[in-house]
């Protein structure tokens, strides 16, 4: 423990610890000891690498290109990221970063003084004000709920807006919801932070991981926005660390120049393995993964539905089913608990995920294949009728 | 360009771009043109990857083991790393991560409230004065002459001292002189920090890159210290961006909470690359490179005094020369330009290294053979003499 004279930055008390950790804790506990447990509550792809990035990553390693890249990145890498785009985009404002994380913190960092607010949704990914916190601003929910499929409308942002705001934060596909934003929605944000001044920061980590046609692309929909954006989803890359960042046009400067001193530069190895992304073949085997992920969403959603489980508006992407359990528990941390301890089946509880009736939610990940869902399915039926 | 109406933190302002770019940028004309630059301006070490590091990285990938690692890093490189500390550690204080870099935000993350000063070596790295900047730190420079070996004692850093201190900052060996703390000066300073109830960050990213007996080992000479390290230097893993810190007892569950927010954790193929430098043939590898590199420093050294350099104090470690030229010229970064114009060989103005002198003052790095080396002073003795 830190003794009261060890020096700790106020940040640390607002940083919570994750829900989930104690659910995986305890997971670890009782494979242990010799139980099988069905791990929903994951947030990695189920799918081993694919060949050509393995394959990619290999041929680089042989030809000893480990040193460092440019700090915007290897030049191919950047140019492919740029065409594979809808409607492209310049490779001077494509910078690769050490995961979507890095890319986060570049945008923040660029544009958050001390003191400002950044606004963000609820239900939305914890990680994110803690970024906000490091370069101490101050993040404030925006709850948005079923009405909007729990994506923030301008009149969300407008009624949340107070002191001095640095930007606005949107997902789409969103975690842990699953819902996407259509071009209008994504255009109507990008006018609200021009307008006001602010910038807007589009997280499309599960772009790519989608199920349905016309859901937005916000570095053609949304022009002036941060697009963050990653190879551990779509891709599958996740233990690579590598992301991307699109800059709004006049970032360049800055961006690199942030780069540059915070990270030297995105991992060279993984850099030139994501070369391997970009052929037909591996397209072919991403979407095959992805046509796999949505029977999967197929399967559960209305499995889950039938249980009891309220899903009030259909995921479209990720791979995540973001459920109201209240018609079964008033408390969704102590009913993951106990789904894992009598049924063997690991899911995360509401609270990770923000403010809003976070008791009366928890999240189920569908990084499983049919035959376990199925199997999840007939535990926690089990679980409800015993 | 930015426009007024886009909104750019203050600390962007704060956080200047590194003068040997373009020393770099013109270097690169050059060679597009056709000339042959001898690069002393690089902080990367010339050798090629080595062997066991490859293999051990290529059989990761092979094996598919390219999934998120825990947060703190794969328990095998934490035990590892532990071992490899003169006298040991705790594996639970080691923590992986993303380069040196990782390793620093972290410790300053962690440490530092918006507007605490963070005592730095002047000269020093240009990068870490930055990361003070993102948390919203003050970076005070503490300067240090030859009389102290360019490291500021515990009589600078008292002197230096005003507000509120979150951390002071050493580094051993140093960037750009060289030169290293001993046992009993990392003690002086870990007892400044414990007196003054602030925290001791040390870096010893160029530890092992050392040609003296008896330099200081923070993690046994500074108790209570954060200690940030490297795989880029001694194991030549540079691309790969693999660190480590050594947190203070008490410090390990706060590191590992932010660790898991900001970056997930390190890139996991860097992280089975890292198991092959333990070996006995990888540590064979290592040695025989330091040795080249002394070989390097006995060779320019003195070559360079020979030339109207002075350089005050022997440099102990990294790969590094801090030349005083002003027997030379009274602006170095403009005789860094014509160096490069008229010789063909590329070093780093003093001003991207502090605020002390910086224009008597320039870098040469010896990451290039010995005959490489030789060329560069004729090349220098000739530029001087015409």
């Amino acid at each position: 423990m830190i003794q009261s004279s060890q020096p700790l930055a106020q940040r640390m008390e607002r940083i919570a610890p994750f829900h989930v950790m104690e659910v995986m804790r305890r997971a670890a506990e009782l494979e242990r000891s010799g139980r099988r447990v069905i791990h929903m509550e994951v947030g990695e792809p189920d799918f081993p690498p694919a060949g050509p990035v393995v394959e990619a990553g290999i041929a680089a390693l042989r030809a000893g290109r480990t040193r460092y890249s440019l700090a915007a990145g290897l030049p191919e890498l950047r140019e492919a990221i740029a065409m594979h785009h809808a409607g492209g985009v310049d490779p001077a404002r494509v910078f690769v970063t050490p995961g979507a994380s890095g890319a986060l913190l570049v945008a923040l960092g660029l544009v958050t003084d001390p003191g400002d607010r950044v606004l963000l949704p609820d239900p939305g990914y914890p990680c994110n004000r803690h970024f906000v916190e490091l370069v101490n601003g101050v993040p404030r929910d925006v709850a948005a709920g079923p009405e909007t499929r729990y994506q923030p409308d301008v009149a969300a942002f407008e009624a949340a807006w107070e002191g001095r705001v640095a930007a606005l934060l949107a997902a789409s596909p969103a975690n842990p919801t699953g819902t996407a934003l259509g071009p209008e929605e994504l255009a109507a944000l990008a006018a609200l932070a021009q307008t006001r001044g602010v910038s807007l920061i589009v997280d499309e980590i599960y772009h790519g991981l989608h199920y349905s046609e016309g859901i937005g692309s916000a570095v053609r929909d949304a022009p002036g926005a941060f697009v963050v954006n990653s190879f551990s989803k779509y891709y599958g890359m996740t233990g690579w660390r590598l992301g991307w960042l699109v800059v709004p046009e006049g970032y360049q400067g800055p961006a690199e120049k942030l780069i540059q001193n915070l990270f030297i530069a995105a991992p060279t190895p993984a850099q030139h393995a994501a070369m391997g992304c970009f052929s037909p073949a591996a397209t072919e085997i991403f979407e095959a993964r992805r046509e796999a992920f949505r029977a999967r969403r197929d399967f559960l959603l209305p499995a889950l539905r039938e249980l009891g489980f309220r899903v009030a508006v259909e995921p479209e992407g990720a791979f995540y089913i973001y459920a109201d359990c209240s018609a079964l528990t008033d408390d969704s941390e102590a009913f993951c608990l106990q789904l894992l301890e009598q049924a063997g089946v690991a899911a995360t509880p509401g609270l990770d995920f923000g403010r809003q009736a976070p008791r009366r939610h928890l999240r189920f990940t569908y990084t499983a294949d049919l035959p376990v869902l199925e199997e999840a399915v007939e535990r926690i039926a089990r679980f409800l009728g015993g």
